[in-house]
């Protein structure tokens, strides 16, 4: 099968248009089931962790050594596109199974559960897991039908670790293809790039408390509305997210309660999604998100709450990670990366980490069926990365000793 | 059984905080068969027609004449109070059950269906079906879950018809009992209030269609943002309707799509719920609204799609039924209804209608668990309804050429 067959037939799975393989759902295994396959086939050793995160291993000449890891995630948005994550996955099985002789160590291509984070709300749940950053509750969040994230995983046969850290031991290196989703790559006329750093990502979960009334009789000076709150927050979040150069806030999720729409409503809940390049710009970002919170209340005699639900810290590239990918693909662009990646979560665990991004037609369209990239720019990048890896596992023995030592058998990881 | 403990009865059906009696759920129908039950033990001819409406006759002198009809209804919106709609009718039975003697006409209490329209997002549902206004496509609307109206009928044995009216005939008058769910008469020191018009009501059902894009890739500034539409949306209506007197415009009910926190809303479908006094101001606040919605599509690059899902005429009140309220509770203040309410429909169809206000306490909050009325005050609003009803059904016979025109039987409507 090829790179492009492989993509169509996760893209199958899961009901409705476009990729529908949310987080820990049926679809999401079936894709792991299907990848599993690929990569016994591709002669490689196959595992999961207990967190559900699926690893096929070509073993190095030292197997001893900290393994150096490449891949990404299985699971999608709703109506989500052929590549996002897939094709981080399914190029590194195929640039794996390119490879013509052992690397000088181990090489996992891994596939993270639930990055996306769309059905418990909290993303990069797999690669948070292996690196012991689900953080304490993570567990007990719930989806839109009242399944926790802990009865989620009994279901599928998984055990539920909060507190559990590198489950056997960190990789010496994770390096992660990506689609680019924006259009730089395709500006400068490049199937590829090399990512330098990743934004940071703030999650705030806010409650507007109002008062309920009847919308006939409430006359309007009179009204404590929650909804009139989250309007005027959305506003102003955007307006705060335009003053931080390359700063972005999005609210895509949105809740009214009682929801009936001739009752004024007493909650209003939404999540806001911030992103900032580096930790000055996020800071900033998300203290004028908080205040503009306060604000919305505050103008529309509403309380309200805030709750952070999620930092990432933004991550710089490791240079080891870099310069293994700029021997692999020379002349490619460096550029930064606007979506968060299990390989943020990773770096800030310690690992050093770096990114190549393939070129995105369409306008860097994401999360949606529109997503695009040719065969011929896939085919570029699994070359990069068959040549990437051998070269970045003898860089990371030279310089070991930046990376974080390794623990125990790092192919239970 | 007193009032009050009719009226706990039926807030005691339905699961979860407050009152939850969805039109056509199992709760209504619950509180129907209560009534039912309550009707037939104080000697009253019990009979339901083909929508589900509840009436409770006692035969008049003069079985022949048109009818004099009384109550209100039955169903609740999710989490709301004791009195709106069940006091309407409790009160009506009550007093009919205390007249000491047959009225000239027959005085039939009626408990309408689906008055709230919170299941089936549109309102007045039974006394819509009795005046022939449902409208083209009512039955085919849908609730969250995909049931139809035309199925919910069907499982509740109703029979499900669009184009009927008068399913026998129309009555001669119609007097509704509510709570006032404002603060007028509280301010006013006064039990009951005689109500002299009926705002009108128009709703729209707006969608904003933007472009669907990853939160983080997104830049500020390339965004078609439909969440954004909609905040900019609700601000502006909120505007415009302060700038007209006495009218009133909410958004209780809004979604997102595909509402993923880290995706950038494609859609957001809303319903704007407006009100004004009389059709002059109802026709301008709804000019405006349009107004707002296209300048705020306009503002984020996003299309919208404005439909109006339903408009009721401002209803003045009947003089005759105003006369025969005001011999049975002299000096009551006269107000303004700022809620819909079933006597509108039937009032817009022709029906002379008039409704007596009970006091509301704790600054008239309805459609809620802290909707409040004294016991004296309902005693008072049962005791004018007692001394109006026979009168009422003298006046509506000497001036008898302003109403309808009688049809058939109207014991069977």
């Amino acid at each position: 099968m090829t790179v492009r067959e492989r993509l169509e037939a996760l893209y199958a799975l899961g009901e409705g248009e476009g990729a529908n393989r949310p987080g820990l759902s049926p679809a999401e295994e079936e894709a792991h089931a299907l990848a599993a396959g690929w990569m016994a086939d591709a002669g490689l050793e196959v595992s999961r962790d207990s967190a559900g995160n699926l690893y096929g291993r070509l073993l190095g000449r030292r197997p001893d050594l900290p393994e150096v890891w490449v891949g990404s995630h299985l699971d999608s948005v709703p109506r989500g596109g052929r590549y996002d994550g897939a094709l981080g996955v399914v190029a590194a099985l195929e640039a794996v199974a390119r490879m013509d002789a052992p690397a000088s160590r181990t090489i996992a291509v891994v596939a993270f559960r639930d990055e996306e984070g769309w059905r418990f709300g909290h993303g990069f749940f797999g690669s948070r897991a292996v690196a012991g950053a689900l953080g304490p509750g993570a567990l007990d969040r719930h989806d839109r039908d009242g399944v926790s994230l802990r009865d989620a995983l009994t279901s599928l046969g998984l055990q539920a670790q909060e507190g559990g850290d590198w489950l056997a031991g960190p990789p010496a290196a994770y390096l992660e293809l990506h689609i680019e989703q924006g259009p730089v790559l395709a500006g400068a006329d490049a199937p590829v790039g090399i990512v330098d750093s990743i934004v940071g990502l703030v999650e705030l979960e806010i409650e507007f408390h109002g008062r309920e009334g009847h919308a006939g009789t409430s006359p309007m000076d009179a009204r404590r509305d929650a909804a009139l709150c989250a309007a005027a927050f959305q506003i102003m979040a955007a307006e705060r997210a335009r003053a931080i150069p390359r700063a972005v806030a999005t609210v895509g999720s949105l809740r009214l309660e009682p929801g009936a729409s001739n009752v004024v409503p007493r909650l209003a809940h939404l999540v806001v999604d911030a992103r900032a390049p580096d930790d000055e710009r996020l800071d900033a970002l998300e203290a004028a998100l908080r205040e503009a919170a306060a604000s919305a209340a505050s103008e529309h005699g509403c309380a309200v709450e805030i709750e952070r639900v999620g930092r990432t810290a933004p991550v710089i590239a490791d240079r080891r990670v870099v310069s293994a990918l700029e021997a692999a693909a020379p002349g490619a662009p460096r550029l930064p990366s606007g979506a968060g990646h299990d390989a943020q979560i990773l770096g800030a665990a310690g690992v050093p980490v770096g990114m190549l991004f393939a070129r995105s037609l369409a306008g860097g369209i994401s999360h949606s069926p529109l997503e695009e990239s040719t065969d011929a720019d896939i085919e570029e990048s699994v070359e990069v990365l068959r040549r990437a890896l051998p070269e970045l596992c003898d860089r990371v023995g030279v310089a070991s000793s930046a990376a974080p030592p390794s623990r125990a058998d790092p192919r239970d990881g």
